[in-house]
């Protein structure tokens, strides 16, 4: 098999999973391989996870069959070739046997980001969640420290799911404040449909003063969708790091908040 | 009349000068005026130059005749909430009579930025030009310092255009490098049509080895666009900065580059 290591702008994909009738990275993905390997009789490339509408990967790792053997960085150069600017491959590595990609991920880093600004950068208006409302990061603060710990989430998963399996360890959760800029960082080892969206949501809802900091214990506990916050834009939110190993993990900070989040290059 | 200083993404653009049948920023602008003021019996809003089709813009000015008395913010507020979130209007500013939004303007920064990365990252396809060659940076320095100073640039003009006063006076022209990236800085009283992109192409070819350093006199005085290097996308260029004091502009240097070109808010 591939493991292929990827970055996309979510900007006017339906998200990773294939759907009819719409764009989505897996089906891009796919149909860049079947041209390579020329053939289209081999599984979908798997994914290490879904992503919502409009959400943004700086890492992300999808697992390919191989249909015929090829050396990695050639895969990796036909692939930037059919693929769209917006998905790019940034490694690919050959490995025996086939694993789906969610199992080698132990892990993960989701940020999102907020801009605090009347008027928007027009070059963000894809890349971040705008609010007009000048939130106040300090109960923000109190707030998302409660999310740290082995929880069971189902207040934030979206409602139109049935996985009932709702119990994720949250590893590391904070702010960062740049400016007008705020970076909710969270990592964990699993998380739910919409949950980063929600949580962030809970989060603004604090900084409203709709929500107190301190009933978050409550909403988890609750496990009540409709107690938690609004469910934000997709387009804040970027899968920002993957960890394949448990150890990491556990003691992963975050990176310090930059705008070359967008910049960096290869 | 009203002084709008605008920001624009130029993707999906033609450039500001309005044309028949193609999305352009003058167009979009008028549009959204029209339905301010409630009429279309007003001359086009004026811009202080022509953009080429994909040019982005940090600072533009614009000049709108009043077709009735309106508060300069609530212009300012109403123009945002109808333009795309692509182009947004910074400040308004009333003053007495009509001027041209190009007489304004005693001179302009343009930057021109180049990604030199083999994998170019998704989000900045539109933003850069990327160049998969390892162009060197010290023969493009040595070039750059002849275009200081009053010069004829017939030979950097587009060769479908009759305008024939070709000279202007650059100020100030020099390249940054910060990692794979190199901004091109040149601040002068006026531009022709493509010359930007044409000067940048040259350099390009500087750095190739295609053109010597010290040919560049030779250039200028040949008058001859066939001398020059190729045009470079228009993606990758900003008019960053406006003049409105010929004194500031004799003297102007350029910001350091950073990343934050994109996430300038207000």
């Amino acid at each position: 098999m591939f493991i292929l290591r990827l970055s996309f702008r979510g900007t006017g994909f339906h998200g990773w999973q294939m759907q009819v009738g719409v764009p989505t990275i897996q089906q891009t993905l796919r149909t860049a391989i079947e041209r390579i390997f020329d053939t289209d009789q081999f599984p979908n490339p798997s994914g290490c996870g879904r992503t919502d509408e409009g959400v943004h990967a700086i890492d992300f790792i999808a697992t390919v069959k191989a249909a015929r053997d090829i050396a990695p960085d050639n895969l990796r150069m036909g692939l930037n070739t059919l693929l769209p600017r917006s998905i790019r491959v940034l490694s690919v590595e050959r490995r025996d046997g086939y694993r789906d990609a969610r199992t080698l991920v132990a892990g993960k880093h989701y940020r999102y980001i907020i801009c605090r600004t009347e008027v928007l950068s027009p070059f963000l208006d894809d890349l971040v969640w705008q609010s007009r409302y000048p939130l106040d990061v300090e109960p923000m603060r109190v707030a998302v420290a409660h999310l740290v710990g082995t929880h069971d989430f189902k207040s934030f998963q979206a409602s139109n799911t049935d996985v009932t399996e709702t119990v994720r360890t949250i590893y590391h959760a904070s702010l960062q404040e740049r400016g007008p800029v705020i970076a909710i960082d969270i990592i964990g080892d699993g998380f739910l449909k919409h949950m980063m969206r929600i949580l962030c949501g809970t989060l603004v809802g604090v900084a409203k003063g709709r929500i107190a900091p301190d009933d978050l214990p409550a909403i988890l506990a609750a496990r009540d969708r409709s107690r938690a916050g609004e469910t934000l834009p997709g387009k804040g939110l970027y899968l920002y790091r993957l960890f394949e190993d448990e150890s990491l993990l556990r003691s992963a900070e975050p990176e310090i908040f930059s705008p070359d989040i967008l910049w960096k290059c290869r």
